[in-house]
């Protein structure tokens, strides 16, 4: 399948080598492509420059935000949520009608320290902004709740058993997620909270996950949902 | 142990009752002991009025907030978080000092209908608020992740394989905090968050966990941290 990535940080090469590994055309976008190969310092969680990665990824395509989302069939956000709306205006609203876009991205603002706010919450969502922004998309919201590693492969925690969640308001897409989550990634538990308003509840989970981690000194955690 | 629990409703009903059995010497504190004993319906989620539930309960005594406050050596918060700072201002900070408060509360606005928003989150929590406002108080923020039957009675669910978490800023009132926990209500896997700001990943925790209440269709659910 033809699959566009927008992020180039630590979740969007991960996500990237697991759909390129699985044998997917993938391109990852970025705002500036001569701007992202030129940097010479590693992002934020990453070992090497992105130039260093793509060099090791010689199938992983590098594009404009615009250009992955044309190449895609689906979609992943992995950009900042505090950056995803004006990312997909920069991609075009009619390049993104009809496809589904799983939501990944957390709107965390680190600006005022440790721990990190949330640039929206409580009433409103990115997952939400998204959907209402391109009403033509399928927005997903999905994988925001574990560490990038677990997205791809659940298998690395308590052999898969711990819970993935889905929400948004089309169902052939949530199915068709939950069965990438499923067949692809590996994930067990895949619970459907709803609509995409419930995209609420798991942006605003990150504040206790990001405490687990702290206190349990590894971001290889996650939730079971016990029921 | 004296006890005093703030709320009577269901929350402060099942932690009273429970606490009761247990042999403690409970009072439970409201705004006004009359007009509480005078009202005929019976509260959100509660079957009967409380003077039924109280008349079956003849060992709980019922008292203002402040001689509540002032009977407990141990304190629970089981108001609403919208108005629990009102309710210790009005019990009065010389009756909190040195005591410890188990925070059950959730600041949860039903006013703007389903779901509920909350009135405090992202930048501060209930607990945080309490603490600032009276400094000699050990609060201690746990339970409110769970509905009231599973805070006294996990085993309820899974055999008690499921998570609690407490927080605060006084290492002694934890450790007390986490006996009761699981020595009185049988809590296996308790997990410290740490000091009483990771009360607002506790609270901001809501919004999921109302959303999984109604995709599961049933409140008897809780989150396992696997790790």
């Amino acid at each position: 399948m033809r699959i566009g990535v927008l992020g180039t940080g630590m979740v969007g090469q991960t996500l990237s080598a697991k759909l390129a590994e699985l044998g997917h055309d993938v391109m990852v976008g970025t705002r500036d492509v001569a701007a992202l190969l030129a940097r010479t310092e590693p992002g934020m969680g990453q070992t090497e420059p992105f130039s260093a990665w793509s060099r090791a990824h010689p199938a992983i395509r590098l594009g404009t935000f615009a250009e992955a989302v044309a190449h895609g069939e689906t979609l992943f956000n992995a950009t900042s949520g505090t950056v995803s709306l004006a990312v997909l205006e920069q991609a075009g609203a009619a390049n993104l009608d009809g496809k589904v876009l799983v939501d990944v991205s957390n709107p965390l603002d680190f600006s005022r320290g440790m721990p990190p706010t949330l640039t929206v919450s409580n009433t409103d969502s990115v997952g939400e902004q998204l959907q209402r922004a391109f009403p033509g998309l399928k927005v997903v919201k999905s994988l925001n709740t574990v560490t990038a590693a677990l997205m791809v492969n659940p298998r690395l925690l308590a052999d898969s058993d711990h819970t993935m969640f889905v929400c948004g308001n089309d169902a052939a897409a949530k199915a068709h997620v939950t069965t990438m989550l499923t067949d692809w990634f590996g994930w067990r538990d895949v619970v459907d909270l709803g609509d995409i308003s419930t995209a609420r509840g798991l942006e605003m989970y990150l504040p206790l996950w990001l405490r687990l981690w702290g206190t349990l000194g590894t971001p290889m955690l996650n939730i079971k949902v016990m029921r």
